[in-house]
């Protein structure tokens, strides 16, 4: 099989590294197009990221010499990729304009940026969670008179719970209410991002516009589409807390939440997470986690640096679920920020939108 | 005046160490012996804590050159102070034996440990919160016929969190629930605690005890004396997440809480923390902050690195005080595990009980 | 006696943020004049460093209100202060413009910045080692036709060993060649600085431009003055590697050196080390150290977290002197960065100046 | 081909996991015996361990449920592996005098131990530099009238520059003086090591015994064996400076060098180094990295956190080289000290150990 072309937009910045990184041996994608800012465009990938490859391996060899794009011109991605990665890091607005742009002209945008996770007709995409909310995407696709559409994922730090929340929710347990403390690794702030003067042996207990995207981005993924319309889901209610700690990557979630009428027992949670399989694991998409929640039995776990990679940081560890006394039950989640909560994430959903033939 | 002589057990780890250092040149008191296991027994103290004194400033010269005792032995302490702080590291058992074996000695023992937190008759002091429960010690001195007693402190996490509680409460606002997450300094675990290598870049979300125990001990010091016995506050309930973070001093904690029904406004809450006094600044103790609460304006404050030393240490700082969707309030809260959460908080209690005239 | 005014360059940045909080209640100078960047100009003090404020103290209160001038223009600041300090963070060739203006125009400048320190009328000034290089600035202020003059300090790295080296020389040890491996604070960088993301965990074993700094600066400020003109001293020969490490404050290193053919035993340097003092101790200046340097005899120090702050951080901590299998000696030092090495060596020139008679 | 059975003495601590850790699924060997402490024998691995299993990986599925013998009963690994990796804690006599216990019951031992780097007929072997050493293994078995006999590796820290020295030897410019300063990771110290509370945000400038060590070793490996006896090279001065700094993994090395009087130039010296391979290249030993010495042209590299990984961490990265002013040339190296330096080296020796027929 001929492998697709793939553009990856912004990237030089982290994320985009990390996507020219793990898309290397890809076996459906290849990347054959990189764009930056008007700053990088012109120059040889390798030169553009000269001093600031963030990546242990080494830059691919099928992308050090190709030449950077000028991701603010979407006729040079014409015709070079099929679709493209975003991970543009750019002010709201211009990410916003940028994105329909590459949609209007027959590129689909496959994005990690936050500007469109509330567009009405933009799916806020976990293919373990939502599939079906692609459906949405024809109504994009015909409202722009073109091949190209908007899938965007949601934030890194709701990465790390959700999973947990829904297999619970698909279980048969609705919840209700949920407090979320959340201590997140430093490469979710991009590059260079927090300023070691800051964090050394200390906590941050704030992330500009973290705690609100949280609490609504939730909403939507849990939600349905009716009559082309998402309903936001209201019937659960998150309270977040984000704090910024020394780790390197890996988010946790200390959360405790309360279900409806409904309540099942410790071990039927930990069976039910156990079990949980989806749409990703039943399509054997590459990059999909074979357990997507894995429940750890030790006292001590999960914790980032331990458990951040499993499933080559695809899957989502859950540990120390007990009874909370103020609402119904309390656990720890970790996840890979970088991984699942960003490029592996991103190309998790490409997968889906391929195996569903929206590239055909 | 006079200084009172004290004494130190424990005198050769890291709370004990803390002790002595804050102890140098207090108004009041002055350390006149020190006591640590057997096997520094008989060494000068210098001798005892050679390569391993952890604080920044040299050891106090009054102390440098006393002998060692041996901490078992009730005897050696006698005549050589008025009064003992506890700052043991033994198992809970040992330490409740031996605590009372000094208290029955006619040596009153101002605690660290957290072997007598429960015991029927013995106060689990914080100043500015709840000094009438002195009164009990009274009951104790006659129960043991000894001039002896024991007063204890809390566990180190709930010292940077129940102060703003309870000026709520004091204030006329009851409050019915909490969920609280913290992020806890490793010198909380004493020496050699937490391995670097367990912690360097990475969140332990386990602390074998702690949430149980700030769950339990808070409704201890809210409760309240009846008939010679004390009566938990039962009308509280407490959800405690406890994380261990790559940060040396100073507890941070995340909560979210529920009034009863009387439920104040965020300006008047801060007003309420802001002028939140008590006995020990109405008493102008030497230890007291003028100000227990500070609340910081700040979006990103308070920070362990940042706002641990407020006050020298004795302070609470709070912030980020805005509405919980799931709960009524949310904020954070930073203290200093080592001085209020530990040596500090028990020189505060040694200030009252010597003020209230329980060495006289 | 009244207070002299003064003013900061560069006050909103992390040097500048010192100079004003170790200026608090200096007995000599008080801040009168604050200037920074155009984009900070015409805001209250408070204002401009809102959220970036890095000390743990708060603001003085006589700087809180100030109205922040724009440092590029010179008029603003006269009349405001008698002499300034320079902390400017820009490109060194716009910084050696700006101070000459200052200069020019009657203003001594006490600069931290290194765009003059091979400036061949400007001495480069250690008060504990070269005070007579003062006497280079009567040919700066004749040749500028000005009450202004430049006097600059030493690049931060430098300082933590520089102090060790001159009493053995002062001592009638000349030394011949030493190696130096700096293991360097990340506050050294300013800030944002080094990014988290780089520094975590990690080690990175350059600093732009700092090895060839230390390597010739030295050999100036141990120089002379001959017929009005610098001569270096080139009988000395130093190789610097200098790594930055996840440490806050206070610079490191490892030494190994040669002396001539007068080599002095281990105790005897140590007796050396221990007794030095020179002008700023005679002279009692504020900011003088009691001992300059202080020699620990600890088999693990000193370490940056414990001893940078010795004496008020403005005193060298030394230790594990031994014998060098390659050259004679080894040791390693500690001091810190923006006390000692910045804003309070700054100081220190300042008050020698004074003491001297400049500011008359 | 059937794979050798081996076991592992000290399996429960860190580098004796890393054995088991690395050795799954290894080409030649498997694990079929491992053995602790008293306290740990009779237990299941996965019992043994629990609580303080450090590796990211889960343990090995053949290896969890082995029972753990007694390591200081020899008898129990008779027949139950053909030989054994010690990575014993243990003091070093106690080490010796088991070592000597199995070499002498016929069990190979290849140790990471230091306590038979100096015995005389014992190699101090790194394959890719003293491969001949192994000649005297003969010597041994014959002395113990065995077929066991003794094999060790050098000191982690002097894994991280040794090849790039030996690699310049071998090309014709012999080395004489070497000074070195390490910034060495905390897991080289095992478990639990070092405190978390002496190393975050800070440098301890000391590592009991490390300075020593490198310093000999060095002439142990490059020495030579002559009528049966090792010559140590004493033509090679080494000064060491051994540092503990906040990283988990990998040391990193600055080092300035003399030669004798043929002199190569950096570009030379970077050709050797590329070019560098040895007798684990030649036989294509499973853990021999392809390159053993890596060149980074980055001006920033090589890094602990970015290069320890590189080939699997059996190479070692080297960068910055440079003119040294007082010696001749100065660069920095990194490695991975728990995988080249400790049991990844260990694999690697009884590789070329299998190879050369030793365990036939």
């Amino acid at each position: 099989m001929e492998k697709i072309k793939v553009g990856v937009l912004g990237a030089t910045g982290i994320v985009g590294q990390n996507y020219i990184s793990l898309l290397e041996n890809h076996p459906w994608f290849e990347v054959s197009y990189v764009a930056a800012s008007p700053r990088s465009a012109g120059k040889k990938y390798s030169e553009a990221v000269a001093g600031r490859w963030h990546i242990n391996s080494d830059i691919p060899a099928n992308v050090r010499d190709l030449v950077v794009g000028d991701a603010n011109n979407v006729k040079e991605a014409q015709g070079k990729c099929k679709f493209v990665f975003s991970a543009l890091e750019l002010e709201s607005n211009l990410i916003r304009d940028l994105e329909n742009e590459y949609a209007k002209n027959h590129i689909p945008v496959v994005s990690n940026a936050s500007a469109h996770r509330h567009t009405p007709n933009v799916p806020l995409l976990i293919p373990e969670i939502n599939p079906a909310h692609l459906e949405i995407v024809h109504a994009q696709r015909y409202a722009n008179r073109s091949y190209g559409f908007i899938v965007v994922k949601p934030n890194c730090s709701l990465q790390s719970y959700i999973a947990p929340i829904f297999a619970l929710i698909k279980a048969g347990y609705p919840v209700k209410k949920m407090i979320i403390t959340t201590m997140q690794a430093v490469s979710g702030a991009g590059y260079p991002g927090v300023a070691s003067f800051d964090i050394i042996g200390n906590v941050i207990p704030f992330i500009n516009g973290e705690e609100e995207k949280s609490e609504k981005e939730l909403k939507k993924i849990l939600g349905r589409i009716e009559n082309g319309v998402f309903v936001y889901d209201e019937s659960i209610t998150v309270s977040a807390h984000c704090n910024r700690v020394p780790v390197l990557h890996g988010h946790t979630a200390c959360i405790s939440l309360e279900f409806g009428e409904k309540k099942p027992g410790l071990d039927e949670i930990k069976k039910i997470w156990t079990e949980f399989r989806s749409v990703p694991q039943e399509l054997n998409l590459p990059f999909a986690p074979s357990r997507p929640i894995i429940y750890r039995e030790e006292e001590n776990r999960p914790q980032p640096r331990k458990d951040r990679d499993a499933d080559k940081g695809m899957a989502i560890s859950v540990g120390r679920l007990r009874k909370c006394s103020v609402l119904d039950i309390k656990f720890v989640t970790v996840s890979h920020n970088l991984i699942r909560g960003a490029a592996g994430g991103g190309i998790l959903n490409a997968e889906l939108l391929k195996a569903k033939g929206f590239f055909d």
